[in-house]
């Protein structure tokens, strides 16, 4: 159970908490704009870490500033490593906002702006219960440093060159990422899982130029022809993918996730009629679409081209055709062995009178968290006490490289605490976090801070 | 044999008729261009045609003009339309020609300039042979009629109906074209079949928009996966096409076609070499690249696109994925029929969470001309007689709509005496036309009207 003093702190400061978010995200903290507010944004951070009671500094990359934060450091007790980040989405497209994405303003209890949900709310309320703590009891359960990133919209490219630079300074026992959502509303939600990535771009290259199809269809290798028939190759008839070795080092889900999955209030149909499509298809026919998403890896293609795509007709054997592929990989795939198991199905593939190319872009491990740590079992119980409803440990098909980098380079897995909404419109106009998330967010960050000291002591 | 008289005034008359071919070159006659030259073109060739003794007139379409001739007529004479084009196709680009292809030029034996060889060189020396029977003997063996058409190179499109208001106009007993090439140097090769078409355009549709491929990947069909997928299955592991019935209406080569097609000169390797490729390829695998370059149907992807094809990595399932798709017909494959079995193997190959949308661009029959009427029968004795080598047979895998439209629709099996060489570059900088070839086809279509004569007397 919370401390009552510091439960009653968080809720007699809840006007001023909501102030402070409204400050944090009036900055326009986009990473890949030159003329951002990113360094207004960082000043911002380090006055207020400064205020709450931690020792701030920033601390620069080759890219933006990382804004760094340490509590009163007390020996013998567990640390506790807070991750966010700063920076933004574009806020484009601004016609589709109903108020201005840097003007932050409340209708029906959310907070509308870009970044109130990705992700200045969710740090912003673990920092909120470090105050609590401090303020109401004048001491915290574990240490606690804090990270916050401003890259993490661009894809992190200082990330593990900071990590790798300043493992003293981050070492910790355990970390804290609330970059997520519940699965739905009333289902507070703990991801345990992300999955990994293999990006690659395979072009086929047939005749030097361009040539007329008439006169030369059926002589000359089509590498259009080639490379649909290639990538349909990728899938057997029961859509599983037909890659040498690409199952083989696969950690099945436990049952237990898989009862839990089943309970979640997940509706095909619904889902099916967001997307705009008659019915879900994809993947693997005969397993459940969660499984598919979260516990199976898959292999789409992302973008495709070659020869002639403007309106009309011309009649050619295109001289080269390109896709960009990529594959998602779910623990214990190894991107590696992923990537060579391509080029060995390319190289096996690629028809007489046609020239194969493939490019690696970016590969990421997958991330799964067991869910006996003692990290995700404070974060579950925190959770549950907060919301009043047991919080679920789900997964999540996309990856989130610093939980990635976090777990292999400190060697900490981390609570992935999720507060957002399915629909707060993280990457879209209308962004919104709901403001009773933010509060009872800050609670259980603060349930967490306890629950984590206890299970780490 | 030729009449003594013609062949001396060919003989004769041969620096005059270069001349003639000279003024013609200089008309930029695009028909795709606005500001053409095709009026004075065909102000020059009612002019020309008026002069050799023909009665010549303008017949408009909703396009270019058409030029239209017809010798004084003899009743009871059988009657031979003779077609040409005098649009020609753009120049560009204009920085690779050697001299300007308006200002025809002559090198090595060659008169270079666009449209040299196709088409005006080729039916020139159609009219120029004209010019000698009347001016030598002051008759012609056959009654002629002329049709020049200014619309070649976009495709035709006042063809049909222009021939369908002027049937009684055009109609006559045999037609010969000379839009081709010899096989190769020493080789006088009329055509016998062109490959019909089916062009298509087959667009998969999935989500409504671009979606997340880590959220969704495995949950949502993708439609670049499925078009991949539903191309490959497309052609069988021997690289037959599978679509059901492609093959049911095959007429195959003659056996005396296929013992000709192996004497041709061609080299494999040379073909492979010329288009830039380790091999040739595409096609059915066991068939030798002649026939399955002239008798053979094929599938061919002209284009495909769809997702994200600029540079980078983007990691979405797309919404849709379109290929043009054309499919090349030998006799007797009926393009509707072909259609209707695409229609329906699109139907059965799309997969759950797809939608299918198929669009026909174009058909066109194919043409087969039986080898022993008395138009082709006579042109190769003509083209034996003029070029002292035994005229061959051959086919071509491209379509020239106009031979099909005077099959089809003036029930005429044109004799397709193709004067130019494969080197002319027709449709690129550097076109030219070999000035013997310009003389001695002027000679083999004066013998062919007198052939003519006798096989239809």
């Amino acid at each position: 159970m919370l401390d009552t003093k510091v439960h009653a702190y968080l809720n007699d400061h809840r006007d001023r908490h909501l102030s402070q978010l409204v400050e944090l995200l009036r900055f326009a903290s986009i990473a890949n704009n030159d003329d951002d507010q990113c360094p207004l944004c960082v000043a911002w951070l380090v006055e207020y870490l400064s205020e709450i009671g931690l020792a701030a500094r920033i601390l620069p990359t080759d890219g933006k500033d990382m804004v760094f934060g340490e509590s009163p450091p007390k020996p013998g007790r567990p640390t506790l490593l807070i991750y966010g980040h700063y920076d933004v989405q574009p806020p484009d497209p601004l016609d589709q906002w109903t108020t201005d994405p840097f003007d932050p303003t409340v209708r029906d209890g959310n907070i509308y702006a870009r970044g109130a949900s990705d992700d200045k709310g969710q740090f912003l309320l673990h920092l909120q219960a470090v105050e609590a703590w401090l303020q109401a009891t004048g001491d915290l359960p574990v240490n606690v440093t804090v990270l916050l990133e401003g890259e993490e919209e661009i894809g992190s490219p200082s990330l593990e060159p900071f990590v790798l630079a300043h493992k003293d300074l981050l070492s910790a026992d355990a970390a804290v990422i609330s970059d997520s959502a519940f699965f739905a509303p009333g289902a507070p939600s703990i991801l345990t899982a992300l999955r990994g990535l293999a990006y690659v771009e395979l072009t086929l290259h047939g005749p030097k130029a361009d040539v007329h199809s008439g006169l030369h269809g059926g002589v000359v290798a089509n590498p259009v022809n080639a490379l649909a028939a290639m990538i349909g190759a990728m899938h057997d008839g029961d859509g599983r993918v037909a890659l040498p070795g690409f199952y083989d080092d696969l950690a099945p889900p436990t049952e237990a996730e898989l009862a839990d999955w089943q309970a979640l209030p997940f509706d095909e149909a619904d889902l099916a009629r967001s997307l705009g499509v008659a019915a879900l298809g994809g993947g693997e026919r005969d397993l459940p679409p969660l499984v598919r998403a979260w516990a199976r890896p898959t292999l789409d293609v992302n973008g495709i081209i070659g020869g002639y795509t403007a309106p009309g007709a011309k009649t050619i054997i295109p001289s080269s055709a390109t896709a960009k592929i990529s594959m998602r990989l779910v623990a214990d795939q190894d991107p590696q062995t992923i990537t060579d198991g391509f080029r060995q199905f390319v190289h096996k593939h690629t028809p007489v009178g046609i020239r194969a190319e493939v490019d690696i872009h970016s590969t990421a491990r997958p991330v799964l968290v067991p869910t006996d740590g003692p990290a995700v079992q404070a974060a579950q119980a925190a959770m549950t006490e907060a919301f009043g409803r047991k919080a679920v440990f789900i997964r999540c098909g996309a990856s989130v490289p610093v939980t990635e980098v976090v777990q292999r380079m400190l060697g900490l897995d981390a609570a992935l605490m999720g507060f957002g909404l399915p629909d707060d419109n993280p990457h879209s106009p209308d962004e919104k976090f709901s403001l009773e998330h933010f509060h009872k967010g800050a609670i259980a960050s603060a349930a967490f801070l306890g629950e984590l000291a206890q299970r780490l002591r």
